[in-house]
């Protein structure tokens, strides 16, 4: 070790026999959230960013992140020995091609199959490294997390792993796969109703599984995490191994057909499982869609965690109105987790808090740092991106306030009531069974378009159960997966507008599917049930915009509000909101 | 030959050594119009359907069609000797899977290799017939189509021939394909400039061609159909051959890499260019998204034919409130072709008209038969869906009429006028570069979706120009391929409401993709201009249904009608056309 990181990982590479490396931000689950353990990127490269990928060879060294990093992407790194790229203008894998490097090491376990296939369609050898070559030479790298998993009660989790094992098995059966291996954190806490501590703002207690027809499972993680009442939670039916079994397990599937997910697992369980001669089926997650279809139990649940998250938002936009001035982005996000902390069955932030005053709030993935902390200041509007892990759901919710005393400007009323006009489309939607999120988009969108604007993110994404605040398939973008909404499956409803430089708008509730009846019958159709209950800042709307049906949906919507929050509120609160949440005028 | 068509074709397959066959109804241009000699699924099992295959093996035959000809399936075939199924719920490769042959014949003409897939797939061994096993056995078959090929002039296409092929070659070029073969109908008139009459409704001179990177072209069609003038018009950079030449000039490319449409072209290409060594690139035919883009010329073309056709359909229309109780469905669609031939330019309908009375308008796909023809009666919905032919463009237009002389129903009116709300939403939507069919259907749906309403087909259709009537690569449907909307491209919007047994409800204008410029500037944006100029029964709105915007629509759209059409029609009409053309009361 010479101290300097990237001399010693060239050296590490030398040992390995390859010419190159790529260094993704991510760990063994690919998931959203890492360990501390799996910040190699960080460690190496300085970046902090949470989409990012070094690529290392011999003589060149690059970072590659996408458009929201760009200014992150220079300060955090040493532009005398990194080149910085986007990696959509310039992929890792053409510029790794562009060194002449040919073999490119990589670790099996950071890297899905269908990740790596850039690599090898632009002619790169790519070989799997048997020791991550950062770990090789990360002195003081963090333990793996060793935080207990703990039971997800019945009364919270609505279904009992077993009855849940038993239907991933059927469908194993239906599908004519022998076996699935589960490697996404997600899917291990929801098929065995356990939580834990192992990555930030999720619950994850992170392992492997493998599960075959009869719904008989295997779950692999480290014995230090579970502790004699989590092991009797589970139950004789699963059995326990430690992480380290796993190929051995793997092999004796061989002349099976394992399903393997070539979007959501390493690479490494489907190389493994080749080798010992299984065949390897690509197939999604069986977990996914179960999942993500929450059980009437989860659905309560929902509707009880957002009854609660309401008092802790009422709370804030009080607060606020006395804030503006004196208090900074920070010390409101900070105010906003205390207010959601007194609350019962309060877990933690879902995410970091995206908390943006003035021009800030343009800036769509911002976070709040202490150099860029800024007041809130009058007449500009702050916006506010938060949520809430509960014990019974997940929360995540944004509003943008006007923070006065004059009134807001007749562009700024113009932009906020069409992103609320997109809103209130796709709270009001109905459609049939089969529909995709590709399909509803634009309706979050067409009151932008018809004056020339839009903004670049999607519309939705689907939220866990205590669980990930961004949870798949399905979301409402115009690149959504082929998956159709299905009732149970919970959504955010967060259309927006940007001006960089000046100020961003952006309007978040979550939304429940459910099956609609009609009474002529006919076929299945679904709609939504608005979870997120907090006042929309009236100052900004401009009513003459809004149709009779819009309007209409406004005034219910904050009557919700006030009868949902107010009895429960001090007695200031509960003034303010009767003002806030009055019908419009005008 | 026995004269027992199915015995005959036994004997066939014996002698070509296959255990079964399939007979799709298609040509060598996989068109959806086919000349008389391709009928060979009609000949064969009596089925006239658009969409249809027969699968026949010494034991077993099946004729396959979909869920619109049902009823035509069951009564045009013989029970006994064909087993009648549904083409999504049975598969012709599963039914033939099913009854244990193996080797199974097709023509290499008359499907692509998309459409072979399904029976590969199905373990089935499929073997390239070097004789259509249909032509051997069927006496009297019609010769292939031989009307004169004509030019397609310069003041109506637009665009030289010449610029057309330079731009595909520098097409290919960018794409690295040394060639492409071109076999679409529609793509061989684009490309050359010229129109024919090789099949019905559709100006077709049906031909094929292989285009290289220098635009250099051989153009493969019967000598006959050219005239010294054709000949002339096409120019010394065309070279003439007859088709069969076809194999002998693929051989020629040898070590070329060369395009193939797999969905849109015979699967003859591929394997004859395979066995030659040619390296068959799977990619779109180049000709469909320049020849889906309409240039000035064209787009004016469509304005103009428009125009007229409005004059033709405003006159139908007035016609008709004279004619309920007397007329019928077949006699008005002869009167509407009549009115139609009397105007400049007409070449002919662009498809056979759908004429149907009350219960008749919910078939979505009704052809009115001598059999099935009943009279106009007085209050009940009828719909035309028809359109012709003109040098500068071609048109399709749905009206559905109130026949009087009461008023519709409450329940009528509200259909009629969500479907009305659904027409609007698209013909006012504006949208971002980018956005492909699938994310714009549902606003044609969302007001039928409220009530739990909905409609089985697809809102809207590309349009070819004095081309055919359905044209690739856009449409607007759930299902559409993921190409964007362009400027140019012509679509027909035809939001619909069948209730089966009683009525059918259908508007369709055609719209003209165009940029729409805002102050901003920014990302490029398109919006639609409407094309089709006639009456929407006002009988049939229910005007409290409407925003302040869709009124105001309707009123707009009415005014353009008016000013259009009446100062060229007789006093009757244009005294009739004020009427229906008044703004909305109530």
């Amino acid at each position: 070790m010479t101290g300097d990181r990237l001399a010693d990982l060239r050296g590490e590479l030398h040992q390995q026999a390859v010419e190159g490396v790529i260094i993704p931000r991510a760990d063994e689950h690919l998931g959203e959230y890492v360990p501390a353990r799996a910040e190699r990127l960080a460690w190496l490269t300085g970046f902090t960013g949470s989409a990012g990928l070094a690529a290392v060879t011999q003589s060149r060294a690059a970072v590659f992140s996408d458009g929201r990093y760009v200014l992150q992407l220079q300060a955090q790194t040493d532009g005398a020995r990194w080149e910085r790229c986007h990696m959509v203008d310039e992929p890792a894998a053409a510029w790794l091609a562009s060194t002449g490097a040919r073999r490119i090491g990589y670790d099996p376990w950071l890297i899905s199959e269908e990740g790596l296939k850039p690599y090898t369609e632009a002619g790169l050898e790519m070989v799997p490294l048997p020791r991550n070559p950062v770990d090789a030479v990360w002195e003081n790298q963090p333990p793996p997390p060793l935080g207990p998993a703990r039971p997800h009660a019945l009364d919270v989790a609505g279904r009992a792993s077993s009855e849940k094992r038993a239907e991933i098995g059927a469908a194993l059966k239906a599908a004519g796969h022998d076996a699935a291996v589960i490697s996404d954190g997600a899917s291990i806490a929801w098929l065995f109703n356990i939580r834990g501590h192992d990555v930030p703002f999720t619950p994850f207690a992170l392992g492997f599984a493998v599960i075959d027809q009869q719904g008989h499972s295997t779950l692999f993680m480290d014995g230090a995490k579970l502790s004699p009442e989590t092991r009797g939670w589970l139950g004789n039916d699963v059995e326990i191994a430690e992480p380290c079994e796993l190929a051995g397990r793997l092999a004796l599937l061989q002349g099976k057909r394992v399903r393997v997910d070539p979007n959501a697992s390493p690479v490494w369980f489907a190389l493994t499982l080749r080798a010992a001669g299984a065949e390897v089926v690509a197939g999604m997650d069986p977990c996914l869609l179960p999942k993500a279809c929450k059980n009437p139990v989860e659905q309560q649940g929902a509707r009880h965690a957002h009854a609660r998250d309401a008092l802790a938002m009422s709370r804030f936009l009080y607060w606020l109105t006395s804030a503006v001035g004196t208090e900074t982005e920070m010390s409101a996000a900070t105010r906003l987790l205390a207010l959601r902390a007194e609350l019962p069955g309060f877990r933690g932030e879902s995410f970091s808090a995206i908390s943006g005053a003035g021009e800030h709030g343009a800036i769509i993935h911002y976070r709040v740092t202490p150099e860029s902390n800024r007041a809130i200041r009058p007449n500009e509007l702050y916006l506010i991106d938060s949520g809430a892990q509960y014990e019974d759901g997940t929360t995540d919710i944004t509003r943008t306030i006007w923070t006065g005393p004059d009134a807001p400007s007749a562009l700024v009323r113009d932009r906020f009531t069409r992103v609320l006009r997109g809103h209130i489309a796709i709270d009001r939607l109905i459609f049939p069974a089969g529909v995709c999120g590709q399909h509803l988009d634009a309706f979050a969108r067409a009151a932008l378009w018809q004056i020339g604007l839009d903004y670049d993110h999607g519309t939705g994404h689907g939220v866990g159960s205590y669980l990930s605040v961004h949870e798949g398939p399905v979301s409402l973008s115009r690149a959504a997966r082929p998956v159709p909404l299905a009732a149970g499956m919970i959504l955010s409803n967060e259309p927006g507008y940007y001006l960089p430089g000046s100020f961003g708008i952006r309007i978040e509730n979550l939304l429940l599917v459910r099956a609609k009846e009609f009474p002529q019958g006919g076929r299945p159709f679904l709609g939504f049930e608005t979870l997120t209950w907090a006042p929309i800042d009236r100052q900004l709307i401009d009513v003459t915009l809004l149709s009779a049906e819009e309007r209409s949906w406004v005034d219910r919507y904050h009557a919700r509000v006030l009868g949902l929050v107010a009895p429960q509120v001090d007695a200031d609160v509960a003034a303010w909101l009767h003002r806030v949440c009055a019908p419009l005028e005008g």
